[in-house]
């Protein structure tokens, strides 16, 4: 059978069932998407299947879906193509194998941009956050995002007001890749007011969804296309969340899915820091407050992130004995051992010894009048 | 041999070892405060004791230094008297016989102000951060301050400028208890801008100091100090803390002492908030951004701590394919069943169903035209 004959057949399968549709899933898989295709349409299937498929069998617009994707640009990308992200939702075939429904994979993919899927996703994290976020989050995001594409991560987010927008306008600002993942069909400008981002993003990087063209965003498809957004990261960074949020469900989703789920804090009093607040306190997500931290718990660039070192001071490493000895010292007044003895409670003759190691390293130093601490 | 006997001979061993003094510590122990005083004074002792001791041990300012406390209301609390806190301190002589040398208790306390020690000290919590705190920082740590004394926590902190100051001052405002542990003499106003509120902590709550009267801070008494203010809470909460910071050890000193460490997140960008993400990041301590949480965590007042509860919605509870199919009715246009299954993929059989049902519940309306979404 041709490639033409396979990418229709799932350009009406994807249409024919309100994904996650897990027994059309496993049924296409069984008897191949040419054969599905053509029992589902006579309605030769098993009742689960038909469950999922009889409210739209007879609609079969595979031809039109694809001559409009066209038209904008847009592809259907099939498992049986080279550029299938078959490793980045493999996550979803083994979370659906383990009885999770919702983590069904897609039968394709609908794409607007010209980066090769497979490629892009290789090396990529999904940002994620609030669409009421606030300036501090919009800012986090935005250095999220160009501070991953910096470093050859794509960014994959949804698109959406608030921290979705900035991440990929961050990625967009670095000339890195970023994949928008949509609830609607990729050629509907959604939000309108992200008309012109979307345009970049198709431009620079790819739009993706499973939705066919022209298909209008509904609550539910968000919370549906959350999983590709999970499942096309090597982990979610949550920067901004409501108590109640799709961010949080994005992260949900990530976890079930084996992703590292990594959230930002914020000032304790925002509103929008509560659900990344919630994810760090009962354990779900790992605190990140750098792109290097971000790297580092993606586990791709564990060089990459610098350790946290303290400033050196030059009485680290000395013994408590000796930095106490150091502490008796005054700045303005020479004293004697008897007398920083005394003060530091350290016995004399320990401190005979020290003081001369002391000025050695240069914490002591010796004048007529006795011992002083040098002028930093 | 009477209390007074007691009282002196701690005076004087407290003052002739630089604190912490494991050796000193154990051979009172074992001999008891007057003897060991006694052999102390005589250099009759094992070498690890006059190691600890030979610096200072004919300086016998015992009978000064109580009566110095006396002179600015202070007293000497020994663990001979009831109002010693001993399960608080329990902490450290576990600890120390651990091996942790840093841990040793101390052999008594300095204490001015009116509240019986053991007394406050059933329920407290440590609220410690840096010095140089942001406004931020020190609105929290007011907050916090103000809130758990309004639970009549006891707010345990070192009287520093910045988070100290500004926990010290909420417990005030909430006319609660609060106890600055000092690294000087208890007389000893450091830092000197804070004598008003040096004075306010010592009319309500407590300054508490194994220092003698006068005794000067030093760098190395801040970290000996610290084990003391760790010692004293139930948990420690860090409010801010730079990389590098008096707080960070006070954490780790908490951690060592098997008490709760929680941390306060802030902006990601600020240096004062970088100590207490990366406590959060590495799980050595925990995220609390409200009092119930940190109450919660000390797990004294379980109850106390609202569980986050989202806000209800109209459409919870519901099914997948009920959820669809409210996502399939509009506001607007009013629409049939065929259309509904059509939109939202589920079977016209299950739409006929489910229709009626979301009426029930006020979530679709029947007009003449067909079905609508009700506006809400």
């Amino acid at each position: 059978m041709s490639a033409d004959e396979v990418r229709l057949a799932r350009a009406y399968l994807l249409r024919v069932a309100e994904p996650p549709a897990p027994a059309l899933f496993a049924f296409v898989e069984r008897a191949g998407p040419v054969v599905a295709a053509a029992r589902v349409r006579a309605g030769d299937v098993p009742a689960a299947v038909r469950d999922e498929t009889s409210a739209r069998c007879e609609h079969d617009l595979a031809e039109g879906d694809l001559a409009r994707a066209d038209a904008v640009g847009a592809r259907l990308v099939v498992p049986e193509d080279p550029e299938w992200p078959g490793w980045p939702l493999l996550c979803l075939a083994n979370a659906s194998g383990r009885g999770l429904r919702w983590a069904t994979p897609p039968l394709a993919l609908w794409v607007r941009g010209s980066a090769s899927l497979d490629d892009v996703l290789t090396r990529s994290v999904a940002v994620v956050g609030a669409r009421s976020a606030t300036s501090y989050g919009e800012h986090v995001a935005t250095e999220f995002g160009y501070g991953l594409a910096e470093q050859s991560f794509t960014v994959v987010s949804g698109a959406a007001h608030g921290i979705d927008g900035a991440a990929h306008r961050g990625a967009l600002a670095a000339g890195g890749n970023t994949i928008a993942v949509m609830a609607c069909g990729v050629d509907v400008p959604y939000p309108a007011s992200h008309s012109a981002l979307l345009a970049r993003i198709a431009r620079d990087g790819a739009i993706v969804s499973e939705y066919p063209p022209s298909a209008t965003p509904a609550k539910y498809r968000f919370l549906v296309r959350n999983r590709l957004i999970a499942a096309m990261g090597a982990g979610t960074v949550v920067v901004e969340a409501g108590v109640r949020s799709g961010a949080r469900n994005t992260a949900a989703s990530a976890a079930a899915l084996g992703k590292v789920v990594l959230a930002v804090p914020g000032p304790v009093e925002s509103a929008m820091s509560r659900g990344c607040h919630e994810l760090l306190r009962t354990g779900a997500a790992t605190l990140v407050s750098t792109v290097p931290e971000v790297l580092e718990a993606v586990g791709q660039v564990g060089d990459l992130a610098p350790t946290t070192t303290s400033p050196k001071r030059p009485t680290d490493g000395l013994g408590d004995q000796a930095i106490r000895v150091h502490d008796a010292l005054s700045v303005r007044t020479a004293r004697g051992p008897d007398q920083i003895a005394t003060e530091s409670g350290v016995p004399l003759d320990r401190v005979r010894a020290l003081l001369p190691e002391l000025e050695l390293t240069g914490l002591a130093h010796h004048t007529e009048e006795g011992w002083r601490r040098p002028r930093t």
